[in-house]
């Protein structure tokens, strides 16, 4: 029913004398509509006006006169979207950007502040559209933050103190934020330093704040037998067996005393940051873009982000230029989960001269999906299982790609391949697939599938990655990757290359990746024990699943020994590189070597310069003991 | 995207011996299809198939072999429906009835069991639909049932004892009911007696249950402004300032026992029925009609549903003939709210020799809206609110429908008529409308729009209601209803016209009504001091709301002195009526008179006989007081 609104032309508008958003029509002559300056205070219903009557009055340009323009849900165009790795969402947006070409919207340095559930720029099925000039910001946002203030040690609680940027209350001892439009609890957590503004040293130790505890044996309900595989990932199931761990209690106005954490006690000074249940919090990306060919951002910030700052699905070619996610505020986090992700993307994927900082996720994830076959439905159909309740009813390709077959406990590579005729989405979890031949004998019912057509070429050049929560670059894809003369500052890895289809059926393994002139200064400082590059599959056996990667003429900056992880990997060059112990934080695990490796062939290490601390360089399954730098 | 799924047609079945589901088509040929009985365990597949290949392949009547058949959602098609009166649901149906024409459903007596959240008929912008002899159950009920075993006066605890039917666990120290695909708390609950398999006498002593309790002011959050007018009675907003009242702890397997309610301990023997929180519990009825004309249900039982038996919408022309919503497998409640409802319906809206039993909400509901008007956008258009969030997403009406408005302090009639030209849906709660001629003058912000011709006329005849929490029937349509030859035995007022805008907006206010040959057995037995026949508006004046309303030859069977109140009412006729004391239950208020009456007109009593012991006949504002039997 709401899609029948967009055929309809939205009018009457406020007339007044300030504020200016041109829309440059396709015969190049610019209508200008002039707005109150009470407009700002609610841009929404002007702007989609023009997004409404689009079919009519087609523009090329949109240009916002420099100021700050605000958009509430309340008048917005609503949706009900599936968004990879985010929840099902009712979505409110003021810039449909729905079968659209050729637009290009120049915000001329203002800034957008959104409120509650909004996608500020929801595009799906476009061409050609550009972002360019502006900044994206939430008034309230989807995380929120606190001082840890005191520690008692013999009673072993934490006080945190809220500032009234964050209003809370506490209902049967958990702290719940509130929001215009939405609230949530501690849920998933971290620590920020605000000396470094960055994830915490050793935050691992602490956090997160131990929110659930299992329920005594007796307390819980007989399990119910599911007829079909079910998703205990994904609620309801996910609540089960569980309760409140903590313990809060207010002791003084915005000072909340925390119980019952069973980890060690945050350091004083620290900035808590929660953000809310997973499931839950992840409902509102900045930009959302889907079957679209041709996107760039230039000069475009994300202040904020109850979400991804960017998540990209079946598109293809992709430029981010000047795109940063970094907080406003004052804030310790910017988005609240990955900078940038691309699923099934194509063609080129870059990012340059970006500051992807802050985040509570990663910098950046490609990958595609995998999807379990369920059903063998005829000669040339099956049915097929979504594996994460964060993929439903993502599409796996278009007409014509080749899907790979894989039984991931054989090989990581397909044992056969069949081009797609036609998708059918009956729910968010289980899609009909129908392929132009006939399905190969040796499939059956658990085999994977991913598209092998659906992989971009990647170009990461001269970005600033760090400061955030969990890894900076993902990358799954086999089509070839340039890495090139970026900073990295992460707590996790700083790039990981995985092979998993356990948990996030995330699919594709890099074949062909260059990792070069980049610094990579104290990463991996969360307190796990990781390398700053890993290659890693979660399938334990010796296949091959990473070919073709080469990391030279970098510089590690490490406060510790482990450097790189290196797993079921074919042809490995690590050349030129100079790794120095930084001494900014104390070692966590001086036992550790530089190298570990694992059923892996073809490592070359040569000229490397070494002035780290580790009495090993490698550690290996069998040749690799002979290695040296 | 689900949309696109219906283009296709789904191919690929198991071929066995037993089941049969025949799909007779439009040149009256009948296509059998022969299923396995292992189809029968998931019907879904086969049925569903059939409904998406409709357009290649119509048919006329789909008839099943007497038999169980179940539906899972998982292999459903799924699409996210704003249902009225319901929660916003993503939802599963195997019977998606959309845009068809004509088609017959016969389940020779079959029963058909759903699993989770599906909405087994899901019929939208069709024409003359028939469901005939099958029954509608859940293997898993989306309510839970409890019996009380023990009382402890001196702690104020009671005990109840939850068989295996109902699974559970205690997190945080409430109940968690598990289902399938689904759980619930407490939440809204109520007692019913299994002696009289009916809604206990003076449940309100009891029940409900004392969910929540308050926030002390100090711990409550600083409140939030909101831009527009915010909704405090759907979530998140309805969440803040209350928490978990109860304290509930497992004291031997199945057994529970409840602390801190706050009303009286319920007596042994009762069951406790549980439904979950509000806002939550309403997301699958078993049939759902919107924009259709020419509806039937003829000898078809609904033994649960997670909401309504039937909600229909902006539908024309519906007849329930031997419409049962009766309770199975020994369980105290059938559907968990109204057994049907009507919302802008026109035509004839019919009910023949209908059970509606044991249902958690009103037998029959049947009104129109109020949409608020928000702003003023131009000469003929404006922005409307809608004011309740069950009601999110409906459309008042189609083109050329007369629209009131109206200020309801000062008239419940409409001030002006305009005529409806579009509606665009911009969200759930905000929407343009345009009219054919311009706006009226005195026109402003707050005024309410009804549809004076989405009202249907009403035929209740032959029922038997009762058994259930909540009202008999509410009606709300100023057309020419009856209600005649029913048996009534209900917890609440047997028949309630309402005007009410405030919180439920629901239009419409009953204005030739016939109340006849009906018996009303013992209702308004809750404890609430009500009338069995009750007119009243929720606006504090003294207009008219109510018209011409007859009540004669009807017998009334009450254990309390209550019968009628009659407020903002011209022209009310009593006469030929009968009125017994039951003695069936002890008196709650026999204080009270037989009538009330207030800011009421012409009112007529004659030839009724009383065998009552109220010491007064009337109560009145004014000149009713000399009125007689």
């Amino acid at each position: 029913m709401v899609k029948e609104t967009r055929r309809v032309l939205l009018i009457g508008l406020a007339i007044g004398s300030l504020g200016i958003i041109s829309f440059l029509n396709v015969g190049q002559i610019s209508r200008k509509i002039q707005f109150d300056t009470s407009i700002s205070k609610d841009a929404t219903a002007a702007v989609l006006q023009q997004f409404l009557a689009y079919d009519e009055k087609p523009f090329t340009k949109v240009t916002f006169e420099k100021g700050t323009y605000h958009f509430y849900p309340d008048k917005g165009l609503e949706s009900f979207c599936h968004i990879s790795n985010h929840d099902d969402v009712l979505i409110s947006t003021a810039f449909p950007i729905t079968n659209k070409k050729n637009i290009t919207i120049d915000g001329q340095g203002s800034t957008f502040i959104f409120h509650g559930r909004m996608v500020p720029f929801l595009i799906e099925h476009s061409e050609y559209i550009s972002l360019q000039n502006l900044s994206i910001d939430w008034a309230q946002t989807f995380h929120s933050e606190a001082e840890v203030v005191a520690i008692d040690e013999a009673n072993h609680t934490f006080d945190i103190q809220i500032s009234d940027e964050y209003p809370y209350e506490i209902r049967n001892g958990q702290v719940y934020f509130i929001k215009e439009y939405y609230e949530h609890t501690i849920g998933q957590s971290i620590l920020y330093d605000p000396m470094r503004n960055a994830i915490a040293f050793d935050t691992e130790s602490y956090t997160p704040v131990t929110s659930y505890t299992k329920l005594p044996v007796a307390q819980r309900a007989t399990p119910i037998i599911h007829k079909y595989k079910a998703d205990h990932n994904a609620p309801p199931l996910k609540q089960l067996n569980r309760e409140w761990q903590l313990e809060m209690t207010e002791v003084a106005p915005g000072r909340v005393r925390i119980a019952n954490h069973k980890k060690k006690l945050p350091p004083v000074g620290m900035i808590l940051a929660a953000k809310g249940e997973q499931s839950q919090n992840r409902i509102a990306p900045a930009i959302r873009i889907t079957h679209t060919v041709g996107f760039s951002a230039n000069q475009v910030n994300v202040h904020h982000a109850g979400g991804m700052g960017l998540i990209a699905e079946n598109s293809e070619n992709l430029t981010l230029d000047n795109f940063n996610v970094i907080p406003s505020n004052g804030r310790m986090v910017s988005a609240t989960a990955d900078a940038t992700h691309f699923v099934g993307c194509r063609g080129q994927v870059t990012l340059k001269n970006c500051t992807l900082n802050n985040q509570l996720d990663d910098g950046l994830n490609v990958h595609g999906t995998y999807q379990e076959v369920m059903d063998v439905l005829g000669d040339r159909q099956v049915g097929i299982r979504i594996g994460h309740y964060q993929q439903l009813g993502f599409e796996i390709g278009r007409p014509g790609d080749q899907l790979g077959l894989l039984k991931l406990d054989e090989s990581f590579f397909p044992y056969a391949q069949l081009t797609l005729e036609n998708i059918e989405v009956l729910n968010g979890r289980y899609q009909i697939l129908t392929f132009k031949e006939k399905l190969p004998e040796d499939l059956e019912s658990g085999d994977l599938l991913e598209n092998l057509d659906a992989y971009p070429e990647l170009l990461v050049e001269n970005c600033d990655i760090g400061s955030n929560r969990a890894r900076g670059l993902l990358i799954s894809t086999p089509k070839k990757s340039v890495v090139r003369n970026n900073k990295f500052h992460t707590e996790m890895e700083a790039i990981l290359l995985p092979v998993e289809s356990s948990h996030w059926y995330e699919s594709g393994s890099a074949s062909s990746l260059l990792i070069t002139g980049n610094t990579f200064q104290d990463c991996t400082h969360s307190g796990q024990n990781r390398g700053v590059i890993r290659l890693v599959t979660d399938d334990d056996n010796e296949n091959v699943a990473f070919k073709n990667i080469t990391v030279t003429h970098n510089t590690f900056n490490q406060f510790d020994n482990l450097i790189l992880e290196i797993n079921n990997t074919e042809k490995f060059e690590f050349s030129e590189n100079e790794i120095n112990n930084s001494g900014t934080f104390p070692q966590l695990f001086p036992e550790n070597p530089v190298v570990k490796v694992r059923s892996s062939s073809q490592l070359v290490f040569e000229n490397n310069i070494y002035r780290g601390r580790a009495t090993t360089l490698f550690e290996s399954d069998e040749e690799g003991a002979g290695l040296t730098f």
